[in-house]
C-alpha cells in the first residue's frame, strides 16, 4: 500500500463514460449513434456530469446529518428487494449496461469475420468477465453440443484415439491465469490511424482462468513420438477450417492446454465451447477455438493461416511466417483516450501489462512523453504470461499538455520498445505485432486523445 | 504435472448431471421437479446417458475414418456463424443452462431472506463466476443507482465525509482474490441433516478477484483516531439494516477493503452493487453489502446481527460472539454427493480448500474413511484467503464401499478437524462455523452419497 492522498489534496474528477453509471435513455442514444455523434455526446455528457457531480466534502457530511432529505429514504432501504435466485445466472447492474464489447463499424464486411474489441476501459484487476471477452470469429460463433463434439488424436502416435469432453474432464486438470491477445491488436496504430480509444487501440486483448488437461498428457496416453513427432497441427471445427501449427516443445512444456473451463465454468459458445486449445502467450489466433483435431507431423504445415495471414510485412518486401509470440507490452487504461479530467488534483493512473514470453517484472510511467519516468505498483500475484495491472497515484496540475505513457519490461529483461525502435526494424506496413509504447495526450482542457510520438 | 494415465488404464465415466451438458428438455424437467423427483431423475439420466455414453477406444478412430456418416458435417463445419457483438454481454451455452444456483426448498419461507447455493460441482479452477456467485440476503437484493448513493464516515475522525462512488474509483485501488463464506455454510451438517449434494452442503462459498480501496486509507483521509479509534461499524444501506462490527486491526492490516470491482467488472446486484466492504477470511455477513456508513468507535457495538444471530451455541448452553474467522476447511467436490461413478478406472478427485487465517499449504485425501491419506496436488499459485484448487488421480476398482475425505492445512499449521474433534467441544447444536471433515461415500454400485462419520 504505497499511496497516500495528501490530506490538503482534493481528490480530481473524471468522466469515464460511456462505460460507467449511464442511464438507459443515455445507453439507448449511445447504442443507436454512429462514432462521430457518440463522442458529441460524451461532451454533452461530461458537461451534465460536471454541473450535477457531487465533490467530497466536510461540509456535506455536516449538512447531510441536518437536511429532512436524508430521511426521505429510499425505497431499497424500506422495502423487500429481490428474492434470492431471481435470476439464477446473475448479469450485471442495469446502470452497467453501457459497458459492453463492440464491433468497429466498417472493420470488416461480414460481421461473422470480424472483432469485438473488450472495453478495457472499464474493467479492473486482471480477469476479464467472460461476457466481455473479444471476440475474433473467422467464420461466426457457433453453440456446439458437447455431446456430439469429439477430439481426435492422428499422426504420429502409436494410438489415433477420439476423446469425448466428458473424458477429457474426468482426467487430471490444471487452472492458470494467462492473457489471449489477438496478433493483431494495436494494428491499426502502425499506418498512424488513432483510433479514439483503449477499447479499440488494445481491446483484443482478455485474460481469463482456464482450466483444462496438458495436451501432451493425452499424447502420451496416445503414445506420441517425440522424436519424430516436432509438430502439432491444430484443427477447429467451425465452418473457417483454422488450422495452426505449434512447436512440440511448446506441448512438451506443459503449457499448452486441452481446454474447457475459463473464469470457472465452461469456455462460453464465442470462446471456443466445448473445447479450445490454449496456446499461452502465442497470438491468439493458435488458440484454436472448436478444436476437434489434434495432428503430430514432422514439420511445420504452413497452413493458410500461416502462409497468407498472420505473417509480418518487413520493410524489404519480404514477410516473417510463424513469429507468434506476443511480446512485452503495455497500455494506460485510466486515463485514456475518449476520457476527460475535469477539475485538477488526485487521480490514479491505471493500467495492464504482458509479456508471452514470461512474467511482468516493472512498469514505469511518464507523464513528459518520456523524459521521465517513475515505476508504477505492480499488483501481485504476477501471473507468467497473463495480464497483470499496475497502478500510479498521481495529481495533476490542470495546466499545460501531459503526454502519459506506461513501458514494461518482462522476466526475460527486455523492455517495451517506442514506435521509433520499432519502426526502424520493421517500418510502418506491418499490421501484426505492434507491441510499442502507447501515448495518451491529456489537453490543457483535460480531454484525453491517442497520439502517435516517440 | 505429476499425473500420469497409464496407457492400459480406462478412463473411468462419470455422470455429474444435472449440471453439464443437460438438454433442454431435462433442464424444465429438473427445474419444475422437487428434491424426490429430481433423485429419480438423475438416475433415469445415468441409464441414459451410460447406453448412450462413447468410450475413448483406438478402435473409434480407425472406425471414424472409414465412416461415412462423418462425411455428413455437421452445421457448423459448413456455414457462417453468429456475428460478433451479437451478444454484447455473452452468456453460457445453452447447453449449461442447467449449472445454476438454487434455493434450498423451504430452508426460509421468505426468498428476501434466503439462501441460494453456487453449483460447485460444476465449477472449475478457484474463480466463481460472478453470475453463479452464492446469494444471502436478508431482506432482498436492489440494483441501486450508482449516481445516488453514498458513503459516509463518521465517528472518531477529524473530518467526517461523503464519497460518491466515483470518487472512491478514482482512488489507487488493489486487486485481491479472496473466498466469501457464509458463517452458516454446512450448517445443516451438525445435526445429521446429510442434504444429498455439495451444492447443499457447500455451496454458501465462492471466490472472486476483488477491486477496491484500502479502508484503512479513506479513514486515514478522514483523520481517523487510531488510538481510541479500535472498532469499525460497516452499515448496508438495504432494508435489512445490516451492521457488523470489526476491529481495526483488520482495518489497519490493509486487507479491508471498499469494494467496487469483482471478477474485473463492477460487483453485481446480489452481491451489494455498487458498494461492499469485503473482510477476508470473515464470515460473510460481514462484507456488508450495499455499504453507506463507516463509523469508528471504541468498542464493539454488538447489534443485532451480532447479539441475536451468527453466535456460536456452545454445549453449556452459554454462546460465543465475534467468532467470525472462517477456520481451514476442504470439501471434494467431483466425486461428490449425487454423483455416480458408471464403470471402474481412471477418475481425477478434484475439490476446493481455503482458510480464513492465511494460505492452504497441504490438502490430504482419503478413499478408506481416514485410515490412510495421500497429498493431493495443491494447485498454484495459492492465495491468502482465497479458494485453492486440489487434484489428485486415482483408479477406481469398482469393488466394494469407498469413504472419500479431504483434510486442508492451512499456513499457521491448523489441521481443518473430524466431525468428533468439533463435535467435543462444540456438540452439536451450533449451526455457524462447521469446518469439519465432510465424508462421501461411493457404493459398490457406483452412487455417492452424503455420509457422517469420524
Amino acid at each position: 500500500m504505497s499511496f497516500q492522498i495528501p490530506s490538503d489534496t482534493t481528490l480530481g474528477r473524471i468522466q469515464r463514460a460511456p462505460e460507467n453509471f449511464v442511464s438507459r435513455t443515455d445507453i439507448a442514444f449511445v447504442n443507436r449513434a454512429s462514432e462521430t455523434d457518440r463522442r458529441s455526446f460524451f461532451k454533452k455528457a461530461f458537461a451534465a456530469a460536471a454541473v450535477g457531480a457531487v465533490a467530497a466534502s466536510p461540509a456535506l457530511a455536516t449538512a447531510a446529518k441536518g437536511d429532512p432529505a436524508i430521511l426521505n429514504l429510499p425505497a431499497h432501504t424500506k422495502g423487500l428487494g429481490q428474492p434470492v435466485a431471481a435470476m439464477p445466472y446473475g448479469m450485471p447492474s442495469q446502470y452497467e449496461k453501457n459497458l459492453q464489447r463492440r464491433e468497429s463499424p466498417g472493420l470488416t464486411r461480414v460481421g461473422a469475420a470480424s472483432v469485438s474489441f473488450c472495453p478495457l476501459q472499464g474493467l479492473f484487476g486482471v480477469i476479464t468477465p467472460s461476457g466481455l471477452h473479444f471476440e475474433r470469429h473467422h467464420q461466426g460463433w457457433w453453440d456446439i453440443d458437447p455431446t456430439q463434439h469429439r477430439l481426435m488424436i492422428n499422426g504420429l502416435v502409436k494410438r489415433e484415439m477420439v476423446f469425448t469432453i466428458d473424458e477429457l474432464m474426468r482426467m487430471e486438470s490444471v487452472s492458470r491465469v494467462h492473457f489471449i491477445e489477438c496478433g493483431a491488436n494495436s494494428g491499426m496504430e502502425w499506418a498512424n490511424v488513432a483510433v479514439p480509444t483503449v477499447q479499440y487501440t488494445h481491446g483484443m486483448l482478455s485474460c481469463s482462468e482456464f482450466t483444462g488437461v496438458p495436451l501432451i498428457k493425452v499424447l502420451e496416453y496416445c503414445g506420441v513420438d517425440l522424436k519424430k513427432g516436432r509438430y502439432i497441427l491444430a484443427e477447429g471445427a467451425d465452418g473457417s477450417s483454422m488450422t495452426r501449427t505449434i512447436p512440440m516443445e511448446m506441448v512438451e512444456s506443459g503449457e499448452v492446454l486441452l481446454t474447457y473451463g475459463q473464469n470457472g465454468e465452461m469456455l462460453r459458445p464465442e470462446n471456443g465451447y466445448p473445447l479450445r486449445l490454449i496456446v499461452p502467450g502465442v497470438q491468439g489466433v493458435s488458440s484454436v477455438k472448436y478444436l476437434r483435431r489434434i495432428e503430430v507431423g514432422d514439420k511445420p504445415y504452413a497452413a493458410k493461416d500461416e502462409a497468407v495471414h498472420y505473417v509480418d510485412l518487413m520493410p524489404d518486401g519480404t514477410h516473417r511466417q510463424y513469429t507468434s509470440i506476443q511480446e512485452c507490452k503495455s497500455v494506460i487504461t485510466t486515463p485514456s483516450g475518449g476520457q476527460k479530467l475535469l477539475t485538477p488534483g488526485f487521480y490514479n493512473i491505471t493500467g495492464l501489462a504482458w509479456s508471452g514470453r514470461g512474467k511482468i517484472t516493472a512498469v514505469d510511467v511518464s507523464t513528459d512523453g518520456g523524459k521521465n519516468w517513475k515505476s508504477a505498483t505492480v499488483q501481485g500475484p504476477v501471473h507468467d504470461k497473463s495480464l497483470t495491472r499496475f497502478n500510479l497515484p498521481w495529481v495533476w496540475d490542470g495546466k499545460g499538455e501531459v503526454l502519459l505513457q506506461s513501458r514494461a519490461v518482462d522476466s526475460t529483461g527486455y523492455v517495451q520498445p517506442s514506435y521509433r525502435t520499432l519502426r526502424e526494424k520493421r517500418d510502418d506496413k506491418s499490421i501484426y505485432h505492434n507491441n510499442a509504447i502507447q501515448s495518451w495526450r491529456i489537453d490543457a482542457s483535460g480531454e484525453v486523445h491517442n497520439v502517435h510520438v516517440g
